[in-house]
């Protein structure tokens, strides 16, 4: 299997590079190849602006969705964004790493999901879900959270597809994903939670029945 | 009052940009104070790094969260996001103003929000939602999306609060803002559509009404 971790953490050192680490040695050990887009690594630029479309008339007016879909079909998208569409058309599955922000992903990400799914590549007017030009492909987020499980269960927080449901749905599932559920990491700040033992146990058997696993969107 | 508009949208000729000037005019016609933070004019940083901490000691390990406390308690957060911090204290209504861009803002306002709402300043362990340091504040989402009304009230989309729970919620909610109802404008892509009239309709509405709307949260 071919898959893609797009990732953003800030630190080398963190449980997340770790359980980075771990899932890429880990699907190589069981023969998938790998490729990792690391957010931070790259600097990866956040917001879109005219400078991503090539065909951009400098100081004109700008529609980020049009002008997306016109660079797209011209070939005349910034060199980033086209190296990050080719991995996205090579992959079978692609795994979203993150902790958890303010109940999303971090801006870099965000950042990520703005330039690289323009329209045309990403949807098609009238051809969204199932019928989008990536359908087919699946997707799961990989993230870690510093409070325990039950503030997502029977707490004040809401639950997590409640929380998760710009992404899951709103992202994932309108450009014509397969979506499978989310692998969390609670209480990642805590040492006795075993966060990295619990999550990358979970990581294993998720790789090991990919093919079984079924989507929730 | 004193409003801080949060604006993101890369052109300065956009529906978007008109309406900040509308808001902004309205509520200094009506004796309100403004602050505008422009996110793509100050070309804002968008991702949560080492250099926002300045007593972090380079290259040890960075936890988010605690060193955001840490920092804001110290003095010793960057001086973009002193200034922002600043302006949230000072405010009493808070305006968040971007295109929705995958069912949520754009990435460099999720950054201002990774960046700005630290530990210790935003939220206090223990101290979430109506006991929150800045409890109290108003705030809602001022928004614009391609699509008409329907989509988001009978479509597949989802409807308008479940899509910016992590942002009415997560946030908003999480940091003790009391949150009014979204303003937004649908089929802003059409000119047909009256999108900018009727918007700034609603915007009139809101600030003539500011004391008697009721918080959705």
């Amino acid at each position: 299997m071919k898959v893609l971790i797009i990732y953003a953490h800030p630190d080398k050192q963190s449980l997340n590079h770790s359980m980075l680490e771990f899932t890429t040695n880990y699907l190589k050990e069981k023969n998938h190849e790998v490729k990792v887009t690391d957010l931070y690594a790259e600097q990866w630029k956040a917001g879109i602006d005219e400078d991503d479309f090539l065909n951009h008339e400098k100081g004109s007016r700008l529609y980020a969705m049009r002008d997306s879909g016109s660079a797209y079909l011209a070939g005349m998208l910034s060199e980033d964004i086209k190296k990050e569409q080719a991995k996205l058309e090579w992959a079978e599955l692609i795994i979203f790493q993150f902790p958890m922000w303010w109940y999303s992903m971090p801006a870099l990400m965000k950042g990520w999901i703005d330039r690289v799914l323009t329209q045309n590549f990403a949807y098609v007017s009238g051809k969204e879900f199932e019928n989008a030009p990536l359908a087919g492909r699946k997707a799961f987020i990989l993230s870690t959270v510093g409070v325990p499980e039950e503030m997502f269960t029977k707490g004040k927080l809401g639950e997590i597809d409640e929380v998760f449901f710009p992404i899951q749905h709103g992202t994932f599932s309108y450009a014509g994903f397969k979506v499978l559920p989310a692998i969390i990491g609670y209480s990642a700040d805590s040492r006795r939670s075993n966060c990295f033992e619990k999550t990358t146990e979970a990581i294993k058997e998720r790789i090991d029945n990919i093919e079984n696993i079924k989507p929730i969107y």
